[in-house]
């Protein structure tokens, strides 16, 4: 946290990161006091939570949903909100439906392919921010991009070639339309473009939530060391089968989620073993990662001699895949050194 | 739930349904009211949920956590406590760390490969069952397996052809155990099996679970017709590209999870649509599925002239893949004709 916060001080951005990944009010408490105030969430129901809390300027970054225009206006009228539009439909039923005043950003498709206006399309802009402007209520912020893309990288070079290939098409937007728009803002997100670019010029925002914890697919991909993972999993171990290498704990789809990525050698991974060290963890293992997972099974893969000498009861501590989505079936973490339980809004 | 206890019922089997699906006392209540009060679970915390409901004779069809010997305790004195074990250590713990009668059931692996003792290594079993007659609390109760690799069939005649080669392996067992242990019982589990199979014989008990709701994969697999499946998903339409043939609506992987399926077709599927009916769902659609997950986002895939008639703020009925982890997920329902929220442990 205070490495992504050095960096956005340097560089003179915005730092507005995204709580979808902690979804903790404790955790939300270590960005606080290093002085962030502004957030981003995924759904209203998280920005409501860290509403609760005291957060006063939060970003919804998720294309606005048109039949939650209650909850939209009530967090309009107890914090700075705003909002993801990418369709003149909903920026017409905003326009109807609010009275409070909301920041609406124009979300961007630069190539991602997921959700927005792509970035060429500039009659679409056109008419969207006419919208905007013809309603006193809507605010129109800039424009907001998120390069998923990112996630297929797997290696920092090709995150830093990534990141340069996108970011012109939003700095062409932005110049096409400050007259206008004198303040508006440039808002980007993933967390490989964050952590691994060192000159965001022309951006204003960066909105990374990842970092906070990163996870196996961010090593993967080139955006972090391993020994940056922040967060595992520890698993009791329920059964050993050393004649086939394997191990089976307490700890399935419903603990991990079933995300999962292929890595390099064709395995697909659903999680990595790392050195228990009894309060935390040291090195990964080699060649020992989850395999498969049910319900409430994980299937360890290991080498032989290793299988042999573990025995049922031990805990394995397990760097989890996606971090994000480990988090939100786990519901709450317990702090390594502290040992106090950091509960999430689950 | 009716017609797999009258099947249970007409073959003179215990039918003792697997809880992990619908993980709700409201559920339970509708196997109560047909006379079922035998339950399987796969947590010691949902056996408790569900002892804290009434239910008085519980399996915990997961091999035993040996670390959580208080809560075992616990239970055990207020139900009839079953758990499964597949190792010595295991049953030495529990012989040493109980004083409360407890039932143990020898997980057996007919080839499925995750869990249990091989069905042809009598060596372990003989010394499993030597274990458990030397405990006064430790009651052997019989086998109990799962025939997990039925999640591969594509049609009922591969099911029940698996089922055929191997249930003889149990029967064997049964047999050769069965002098010194005149009640032991034979326990199976699979929904594919239970669906599909109408001659249980030899077999004591059924444990199927995901049959409650059924899903895409268990229409996919064989074991159940596409009307058959009971649970599905509201999502509300938040962004329309019918340029490329694609909605996007919240409802992501922490919604559905990320278990996915591969098609005959090469497809890989999270979620099927369905006719929108207003209170409930029709016919599936044609060739339109959710083809990608992000953490809030689903992506659906459908023809171009479907997307062009929909609007943003729809909804869209959505078969799950795997109703198990997409309830867990949820975490309740809302009964499609009383309207009334079910709620889940979770």
């Amino acid at each position: 946290i205070e490495q992504m916060a050095a960096k956005a001080r340097s560089q003179q951005i915005n730092f507005r990161p995204h709580f979808k990944t902690h979804q903790s009010w404790a955790v939300g408490q270590w960005f606080r006091e290093l002085g962030i105030d502004q957030i981003t969430v995924s759904s209203l129901k998280m920005a409501a939570y860290f509403a609760a809390d005291g957060w006063k300027d939060i970003t919804v970054a998720f294309p606005v949903n048109v039949l939650a225009m209650n909850r939209i206006e009530n967090l309009a009228a107890q914090v700075q909100l705003n909002v993801v539009v990418e369709s003149l439909h909903s920026v017409e039923r905003l326009a109807a439906g609010l009275r409070a005043p909301v920041g609406v950003f124009v979300k961007i498709d630069t190539g991602y392919g997921r959700t927005g206006v792509p970035a060429e399309d500039t009659d679409l802009i056109d008419r969207l921010l006419e919208g905007l402007r013809a309603s006193p209520q809507l605010r129109f912020k800039g424009f907001l991009s998120h390069y998923g893309h990112s996630y297929a990288c797997r290696q920092i070079e090709d995150i830093q070639t990534l990141y340069a290939q996108n970011t012109p098409k939003l700095i062409d937007l932005k110049a096409r339309y400050q007259s206008t728009f004198p303040d508006l803002m440039l808002s980007i997100g993933d967390t490989p473009s964050c952590s691994r670019v060192e000159d965001f010029g022309g951006v204003d925002e960066i909105r990374p939530g990842n970092f906070v914890f990163y996870d196996y697919t961010q090593y993967l991909i080139g955006a972090a060391d391993i020994g940056d993972i922040a967060v595992a999993m520890s698993c009791p171990i329920v059964a050993l089968h050393p004649e086939r290498g394997e191990v089976v704990v307490h700890g399935g789809s419903v603990h991990f989620s079933t995300d999962r990525i292929e890595d390099a050698q064709g395995r697909t991974l659903y999680g990595w073993v790392v050195e228990n060290t009894g309060t935390g963890w040291g090195a990964a293992l080699e060649d020992t990662y989850v395999k498969k997972l049910s319900q409430e099974h994980g299937i360890i893969h290991g080498p032989k001699e290793w299988v042999e000498q573990l025995q049922i009861g031990d805990c394995l501590k397990i760097l989890p895949i996606h971090s994000c989505l480990t988090a939100d079936s786990m519901g709450a973490y317990r702090g390594v050194s502290s040992n106090t339980l950091l509960k999430m809004m689950a």
